[in-house]
């Protein structure tokens, strides 16, 4: 039994390379009621990716008017690049008891955590090792040596932000990772602040109860 | 992967007949790092209760003794009888990394969140009805129908504690209503702030990125 609930704000964080994108992946295909937040980025759409799905591509002047009028939860700039999560979307689908996930990086969650903590829960996924993390880059065709540097040194970084998050998973096995983010989304909807009508459920249940006495 | 990490306390409260130890107990079946917490008591034993299993029973002078000696996490006179839940076995299993789970009332919940609140995990069971709740009532052979009006008025003083919880599920279904409290067990397994190893196993992955680059 369902009450009417806000949706879980669900904050998958990770050294690149760790997994999240693929535990996020399999946690959609498995889950009907999570979506994923679409980001909005002003740099163009790499081979293969579709707008409106991977990011939605928008002009710098878009994007600019987007952030001046308050419409980004949180914003980044990345090697000239800018990316942001847009406010409205989210919030409705969050009012509506949908469940949205995030797939954002540290700056993210902290700028995320000032407007919506909340109704988030975060998630901090590790690698089970170096040696594993640099072999999952190194599979990716894309990354050069230089490449697998600069995001090792960055994984290096977003490692010293493991204690922001409520929740830290080892990605050794992939089923094994998507389960336990599972539980945590499971348990997230069951907690008593995202039930908006316990109360008048449990009011109701008391004139019950004086009802037959 | 497990963490070296602290058990949960799981508490599982509800009105009497909403279900709490169906579901402590199919919950216990399901998952094998999970043990009842056998609180100690001062009533005599009733038909089928095995000591130790049940409860541990004991005397008043034993109880006192145990009280007065702070040994116990929560205790509580109800109808004339002392009980209480023993400090050092929770502790160790906790230390040890087992899971506890605790079939107390909201006043046992208070007093254990005095003490043992980072470590604890909460859990409100309702009924779905009064209806319901009743009918669940009058199938126990051993409540007569002043009984029943006595459970149903403590039920509706129990009721108001359902602010005091993390977690707050109806049980209309005692299947679904498990696998949602199984989610809130599985998913505290992972908090960060239990895995007590997670600061080595963070630097030494940074220090392994060091070596590599």
């Amino acid at each position: 039994m369902d009450f009417q609930r806000r949706g879980v704000m669900l904050v998958i964080a990770s050294p690149s390379g760790a997994g999240k994108t693929s535990i996020t992946r399999a946690l959609m295909d498995k889950d009907g009621n999570l979506a994923l937040s679409v980001s909005v980025t002003t740099r163009p759409p790499r081979s293969g990716e579709i707008d409106g799905v991977d990011y939605r591509f928008i002009s710098i002047a878009e994007y600019e008017a987007l952030r001046s009028a308050g419409e980004l939860l949180e914003s980044a700039e990345v090697h000239g690049n800018f990316y942001g999560t847009p406010r409205t979307e989210v919030e409705e689908r969050i009012a509506a008891g949908a469940d949205v996930v995030f797939d954002i990086d540290w700056q993210g969650t902290q700028q995320l955590t000032e407007t919506c903590r909340s109704d988030m829960v975060t998630v901090f996924v590790l690698p089970p090792s170096i040696a594993e993390l640099k072999s999952r880059l190194e599979t990716r065709a894309q990354n050069s040596p230089e490449e697998i540097a600069r995001r090792l040194a960055n994984a290096r970084k977003e490692m010293d932000h493991w204690l922001e998050y409520d929740y830290v998973i080892v990605n050794r096995d992939l089923g094994e990772a998507v389960d336990r983010v599972e539980a945590v989304l499971k348990a997230a909807r069951n907690a008593r602040r995202r039930q908006t009508d316990l109360e008048s459920f449990v009011k109701d249940l008391q004139s019950q109860i004086d009802s037959v006495q």
